[in-house]
């Protein structure tokens, strides 16, 4: 039996808690290695670069959230406010449980990579505003059963799931410059009473 | 007469405007001392560690932004819409010039340096909180006239407050990831927008 598929989740597993806990440049090698209980040899084996096992942390970050908060959230059986309300409550919840263990508010893993790398890597920047728009996406379709339902008018539903998307950011931005999972708690409900009208 | 100002200034100033162009990390005093055009030995007389630098360059940016964005918008002969106003289009200009000039969205370098270094720096996530909060209290005071003006019932202006600022920052860290100003001109103005009721 082959234990590769073993060593690279564990290295990536580590990389991804290590880059999320401080920052992208903060993090060596050899301290992914540590953590991970892999050789450099085997690190460098599956990951040739640091951008390339920074690119598949993205990756695999977007996939856990896949599988937990946006699968549990963006559910059908929920009506659009409860699918918001829903996001809300475990990006909270989580938020808390890292605050818990780390001390620290870590906020969102998209948004930290992209704020340190947008101007210095393209192909870094690239993936994360993909991934930013499938997040946005989710919110607008979410938005246009909303307006249907709610028969919400004037309504710029692009530029609102858009606004959505980035006030989302700006709070978990700010609650990790206070180090305050309150923050979230106060402001995060907001993002679904957002509206942003079309100018007539 | 002593070069010792001139030379303090020019080093603050490079480090300023390197750290903004890419990250806290990605910035070494070699680089810094190249752009000022100073020894080495100048750096550390002056800055004995790039902690005690970056706190100064935050201070250095704060005032920069005082004398010119926030003293323009934040004007007594201006109305509570017109503050907001200005400072949407005085951001969105100033956003527009540095990536006309650099090819990059720069974004807010203090929520810039937030995200990169609130888990790993204590001081400089408390430096940045304080300049936070001075930003917030100045959204809030043109809200408290603005309420007043136009009768705006059942608000939570804190809270508002808050997620204006924090919408705001959303928007800066959108359009930095997007590498695209055209997100500042589409979103920023519905920041003034903004409503958080008190629940009762």
């Amino acid at each position: 039996m082959s234990t590769q598929p073993d060593t690279y989740t564990r290295i990536l597993e580590a990389a991804r808690d290590l880059i999320y806990a401080s920052s992208y440049a903060d993090v060596g090698v050899q301290a992914i290695c540590e953590k991970a209980e892999v050789k450099k040899g085997s690190f460098y084996h599956f990951f040739p670069s640091k951008q390339e096992l920074t690119l598949a942390v993205i990756d695999n970050y977007y996939e856990g959230l896949k599988d937990s908060i946006l699968r549990e959230a963006f559910s059908a059986s929920l009506s659009p406010a409860e699918r918001f309300q829903k996001l809300f409550e475990l990006t909270i919840a989580r938020q808390e449980l890292i605050h818990q263990q780390t001390g620290h508010v870590l906020g969102c893993p998209f948004g930290n990579l992209a704020t340190e790398l947008a101007t210095s890597d393209e192909a870094i920047r690239c993936k994360i505003e993909g991934l930013f728009g499938r997040l946005q996406e989710l919110m607008r379709e979410t938005l246009v059963e909303a307006v249907a339902r709610e028969k919400i008018e004037d309504l710029d539903i692009d530029a609102t799931a858009e606004g959505m998307f980035a006030y989302f950011e700006g709070v978990m931005l700010l609650a990790k410059t206070k180090n305050d999972p309150a923050v979230l708690r106060k402001l995060l409900p907001a993002t679904a009473q957002l509206r942003i009208h079309n100018i007539n």
